[in-house]
């Protein structure tokens, strides 16, 4: 599943295009523009289905023909969108039962985006015959280069709490469950008196008068990221049957964490990410990074497609910052140092009425004599001197383990703190690596661990029976494991192992007997000199090496971070959180004693490194220096772009990026 | 569209009298108070459609008809309301499709007020039907002044989402549209698939899954503003039919920027307002007297009444403070000082139970060995002394351009930054004006600004071609402009001018190409040492001279503040937002190029000046001292009230106010 | 009303048994473990709705028949619930109009628990129905010692606004009112044209567009408060039917001050109540001696039955933090020195799944070798020897004045400031009293206020004439009383007195004319070198003498604490919010001067001391340390746990509670 559109001829360049919001004559100096840039991909009519469906069964695809028609002409590739996201009016006006209802029967309505109940036959019956249409009509069209089904699934509507949801909801649990005392155990409906006798008691997570069954509403996760798949797997199919070979995929978007993409990642015919930069970040960056390392786990480490970003400022944060002169390249590039073979933003054109009018373009409202347009040409030629990088892979020695539902589980209201946020963890263990350029994947739990020196778990909460046997195994054959806090606790039922917490009490020679988070902005100290803070365990080496304990505090003498041979490996606990740098150099010291060596020995303060390797050796060095001043890095290799040779190695200028080659 | 009812014979005086709510042994108490404090006028019947109207057609009268003799035989006007801005149980129980509706669905009840949609067909016709009653009885009724329709349009119900108000929403946008085509093009519904093919399918801007069509949001708030105003007009078209002369109006209030005032205030014979202060507020003072200025202002000019204001403490604030000794006279006479010619307050009588028994009144609960009772009987006979004053109007050279459709538009979710509200930067410049002691009107963007040596632009983010080119005209004919940020941007649709921001690029002389909101709490250096806050833009001066650049920043060396001489005129452009004294300083110094003089030529802080003029050169001059200790101040002029001579003018203790006459 | 089951023998020790959730065989572990930990006494059945009726009249006692006979061999008595507190899936689907609605026409579904309206006279005949059931098969079992109906009335669903609700809320209203015209007086519907003209027209006061009819809400909560005691009460009629003997109650949770316990304190036949800690409280055991002393007031001073609280954490708070070692048991001792006889968790095993699985339990997800089941363990030992205390009652000689209606009425939005919330008026009274060993009663204001040397009004915003009446009567016969700030303002309608504020004027010599709340932050300096914070009032000291006066603000010179002989008594008056030492200090100096020693004469910072009595003579005073070291205090007696002796008394380790025993 990895990005390769051979008629792209190196890194493919674009966005969005939504020419329907243009007359004709923008068009025309659309693709001279596209020609000067550089561009050669366009992915085309993502929010269109009112302009080709204007009543039901009634198709106007004569614009759409004249504009393939004019790509074709340029040489653009067209990525064609099923233009499913967006119901035209009519539609909903028609259907208003296909309208999103929230969990307190609020409905959605049309007249803003993605205004669908994923499980509303009307809207699957009439999207699939949109694609039907647009599948026979430009399968074999010139321009033709991959499908985008419908956009961002989740984004604003992941799960919807209607009665037909409902219905659909019990659908699923009835395969899952087989039978009622089967949902009942899972449930554990015996508290509160929830036990249900008939399938149609069963309803989706709506508004309570307390907290809901924990279990439904993970279940209700999983069935409504299933229900969105299922949506798509539906186009996807009349379009591999329609058109063999044009590779289908659609935009993943992870920020709200609403879609389990790891049972995506096999449905796609390319992996394609969208990622926007959240201002006001310390470090911006680092989301970025994460994304990127994210995007590159779900295509099983081969090329992937950055489908969105932005040029300068998007439209739908509190204060939507303008990037700085040159932050545009530095953005790109960061994600093609992590594997991306594409750089495409939404959107072409920036657009002039609607609601992400302030969104920025590649064309800005002003025109071509601005910062932007400068930037994007500067880039799209200097993306020609990187087509060699196109296919190369991205090196990973460190897994970072990472489940949808475990996130969901451990997101549940009724939680020991609400500091302890899943992706919080998670995001803290990637910047530690990333400030030691140690370069991680994401991998699912009971995924192929075997090709990794070392496996971390910063929050796995949830973990079932056979996933938890899967990381034992891993670390008896050899590997190195670091499992943090409130890890393995719960099963796929969100039901607590009992006799002391966690899966891998035999693994990590601990018994954890209760957890003891910590008060808003309360500390703890470490028998090291460190600090624990939002969380901390009550738990009993039996078996395993204290390496810190608490020093102070209800479990001062307590195990905070502990070691424990396992089989021909170690597996280490760890039961609160450090501070960033006490994290840094935790995994690193890890990640070394597991042999492995960072990319640089020691990286200056706010200088990202990754590489990427073709089979055949030659590898690039990604080094970005993400500070005010210049940055010198002892690193050898070849200079591709954006350094200049110092006596000691290269200089790299206040936010550039550098690409070196070399062979391994 | 003065206020003048020459029975008065000087400032009106009094307030709401509820006397509905107490037994009528009370009200031969109230008219003998009334007459100890000077009480000229008196607002009747504002809630007591349930007490006039028990059954649908069953009216009572008595009591109001006994009331008004009451008031007759003691020479008190009444302020006749109609009575229909809270219809009484019965109807809304009756007919509870005329309850407002959410966007989100939610129903608004009854046993509060306001409790209608404006839209309603029942509601209009309950309240016609009323009024009809009112006017025939009472048309020639000795205590009769004038009407007061209903109460403070839009204070809790602007907009109404029901399917009533969708219907009636359809038909305002048919006449402004004519066709769907041209209802497509404004709100521009190529973007977002929202393209409408049958009117039925359009709708109010209700709840959707992401943002909603801003031109759709827009053109709600023009509609519902509208609504209003025919529900006002239905009622004064009967009573001016019914009682030719008298004049009919209805009391605005502000808060809420929901309502258009400049398309209402033409349809008023007079202008009335009301004002709360807030407390809590650095400077109090600041919103009355904006509001001040706005009622004038949309009075032509011309005396307006303040219709409501508190004699200490409000209910409805986090916490009511109460005015201390003094200040009730300043507050009133604050108002007098920026044109109005009456001083009313709500209530006469402070109500025993009720959502609003915590307000003050005239009369306190304690009764009449009261702070608040002294201060009103002081103050009624001070104004006696300040009958002269009535029909003299304020003088204002400065103009500061204010639009709703603009406000509303700017305040759409999906804006560059949070940070930059509209009210907000015109509170501000009006606060600058204000401390220098130069008064301003405002003023609407198409009007007549010929008489005004300078025109203010602090937010004024949408604007028309038509309007823009009447700016451009003033300039060109010798007038001076300041254009603030994020001026001109779009048009009355909502959308963007292309090829560089704004409609007065070459008026300016300035190309903006994007915008660069700052971080929460960022600053940027400008070249004059001054600060940069909120807001900056990436601009170019092709023909205008910099006076202050950006220091540094992303933006470091482009230009923060420009000049621009154009035709016999000259137009200043400001891309950020200043501090509050270098903008006192920026607006004192282009007042005084523009050949304007303060009041004061160096004010001392804290005090305020305004004056008022008669035709034949009686000049008054209100001078207010908002500090803690006495403060003096060089002026000439005869001592009306509220100052003691000293040898270089006047001192005003503390929280004082004082009246000077002198002819100009 | 007092907890007295002689089969105890001693205090009751245990908690919340939930066999419903775990198999059979654990049950044999469960009793095994009750009897190492001295259990004896369990609560059988509260969310077992849906498993002891699994269809509409099908029901299934099997299990609860052997749950009971197993208790029974084992000596450990039964607290048996009706189970009526959680109605199962099936019952909620087939009357889905018994799910309750909010103010906004949100519907709760089940899933959860609580999820009926209280006046569903479908969900009252099927709770009648299980019990009757219960009633006539348990009547006479062994194992039965009590019956615990439903479950914490009113925690989650206190109120209702359907349909069935106002039918409802309108039959109370005409109960109360008899006549349309008494509710219109009442509720002051002459406000805002809110005058009812017929039964039907009247509503709960849902959701509105302004603040909703003040007294139409109090109405409302005082509605609802007695809809969940006619549930009640209808559950423990049949039972007294079935059972006679044994005793019937529910337990009490106080958190949401919802319910008017008064009024069901007398429908129970021994008061119990729960109580839960709330982290990150600067003194968590203030509100654990408030509830216990409310929980003692509520029984008539006699002994009370501790009926939840929790071993640990709890799972419903932001952060829920563990007990550290120790606490455990300070926290159970710590309801016992205040009048428990009885020490009961919620629940006995720790939940495996649920949304309260994170609650903590007597037996711990980790097992027996834990902290808390050693805790457990220890102190059900310790238990034993304090058998002695059952039956003794605590000395109270100051009563704080606490009205449910007054604390509605004053929480009602529209009132002078949010910061003077009454509950928060009330702890910090009562922390004054504690702190300074002075025991406290809470008490209705119509009650026998003769047994008390003191009487404190933290808050009582509202008063009828007779409670005013009551208080007076109690200085003129020789009390002392402190009354508050903006006491007795208001009557049993929320209506104003008029004339000056409050029901005591002539009592306290003091004419209150204005309320002059105080902005967020500010102060006011105090004649005594002490600051007023929150509030202050305009007052004239008519007839009392001046203790404190306002020493700078609006007010400097009035008066803010006054005294005044009345009759044989004294009346104190405050009008402002005072530091907590400043109030420590006045509250000692009234209880001395009024005749009352405290236990301890200078109290050590942290330490607690409450004594209990026997008829007898016997004395036993507890003191508990809150500090994190070693106390010493000068006390004596026979030391019964938790302390050693020292020359000058006893110390008390860190957060250690020591038990003495004299005879007084």
């Amino acid at each position: 599943m990895a990005f390769d559109i051979p008629a792209l001829r190196g890194l493919a360049f674009g966005g969005d295009y939504s020419a329907e919001q243009w007359p004709e004559e923008v068009w025309t100096d659309d693709v001279r523009l596209m020609k000067i840039a550089g561009v050669n991909l366009a992915t085309v009519g993502v929010f269109s289905w009112a302009m080709l469906e204007t009543a039901p069964g009634r198709y106007d695809f004569d614009w759409l023909d004249r504009l393939l028609d004019l790509l074709a002409r340029h040489g653009i590739a067209a990525d064609l969108a099923t233009a499913t996201a967006a119901p035209p009016p009519w539609f909903s006006h028609a259907h208003s039962e296909s309208l999103p209802v929230g969990p307190d029967g609020t409905r959605l309505w049309y007249g803003s985006r993605q205004s669908f109940c994923p499980s509303s036959p009307a809207y699957r019956d009439a999207a699939a015959a949109l694609v039907e249409q647009l599948g026979t009509r430009y399968a074999g069209h010139p321009a033709l280069a991959m499908w985008h089904v419908n956009n961002e699934y989740g984004c604003h509507v992941a799960r919807c709490w209607c009665d037909t949801s409902a219905e659909a909801f019990r659908g699923w649990l009835r395969d899952r469950y087989d039978s009622l005392d089967a949902l009942n155990t899972a449930w554990g409906t015996a508290f509160w008196s929830q036990r249900y006798t008939d399938w149609e008691q069963v309803l989706p997570p709506r508004q309570t008068p307390s907290f809901a069954n924990p279990t439904q509403q993970l279940d209700f996760h999983r069935f409504s990221s299933r229900e969105l798949l299922d949506c798509y797997r539906a186009e996807r199919d009349i379009l591999r049957r329609l058109s063999p070979g044009v590779p289908v995929t659609t935009n993943f978007l992870v920020d709200r964490w609403s879609v389990d993409f790891w049972a995506w990642a096999g449905e796609v015919d390319l992996v394609a990410m969208d990622h926007y930069l959240t201002a006001g970040r310390v470090d911006p960056y680092a989301d970025l990074a994460l994304i990127a390392d994210l995007a590159r786990s779900l295509a099983g480490g081969r090329p992937w497609a950055l489908m969105e970003h932005a040029t300068s400022a998007v439209n739908w944060q509190p204060r939507n910052l303008a990037k700085p002169p040159g932050r545009l390249r530095r953005d790109s590039l960061g994600h093609v140092a992590r594997g991306a073979d594409s750089v495409l933003y939404f959107q072409w054109r920036a657009s002039r009425s609607g609601a992400e009018k302030w969104h920025s373009g590649m064309v800005p409202h002003a025109g071509t004599d601005t910062k932007v347009w400068r930037e994007v040409v500067a880039l799209g030629s200097e993306l020609d001197g990187l087509a060699e990088v196109v296919g190369s892979e991205v090196i990973a020695e460190v897994a970072v383990l990472l489940d949808w539902s475990s996130i969901w589980a451990q997101r549940h209201p009724s939680q020991p703190s609400v500091d302890a946020d899943p992706i919080g963890c998670i995001e803290q263990w990637h910047a530690a690596l990333r400030a030691a350029t140690v370069t991680c994947d994401f991998a699912p739990p009971g995924g192929d661990l075997g090709r990794y020196r070392l496996v971390l778990l910063p929050a796995l909460h949830l973990v079932s029976e056979a996933d938890a046997a899967n990381l034992v195994a891993y670390v008896a054959e050899g590997g190195t494991v670091l499992v943090g806090p409130y890890a393995g606790v719960v099963d796929e039922h969100d039901q607590i192992r009992l006799g002391g917490y966690g899966a891998w009490r035999e693994l990590l020679g601990v018994r954890v007997e209760e957890f003891f988070p910590l008060d808003v902005g309360a500390t703890v100290a470490l028998s090291d000199g460190g600090t624990g803070r939002v969380w901390t365990e009550l738990a009993t080496a039996d078996q395993a090496e204290v390496l810190v304990s608490y020093a102070d505090g209800p479990l001062a003498g307590g195990p905070a971070l502990t070691r424990h041979q396992y089989g021909r490996g170690t597996a280490y606990y760890l039961g609160t959180h450090l501070d960033d740098p006490a994290l840094r150099a935790l995994l690193t010291r890890l990640a070394v004693d597991a042999g492995l060596t960072p990319i640089l020995a020691t990286p200056p303060p706010g200088v990202e490194a990754v590489q990427r390797r073709h089979p055949d050796g030659r590898r690039y060095t990604f080094l970005a220096n993400d500070t005010d001043a210049p940055v010198e890095v002892p690193v050898d290799g070849s200079i591709l772009t954006g350094a200049a040779r110092v006596p000691d190695g290269i200089q790299i200028p206040p936010h550039g990026l550098a690409v070196l080659r070399d062979r391994c």
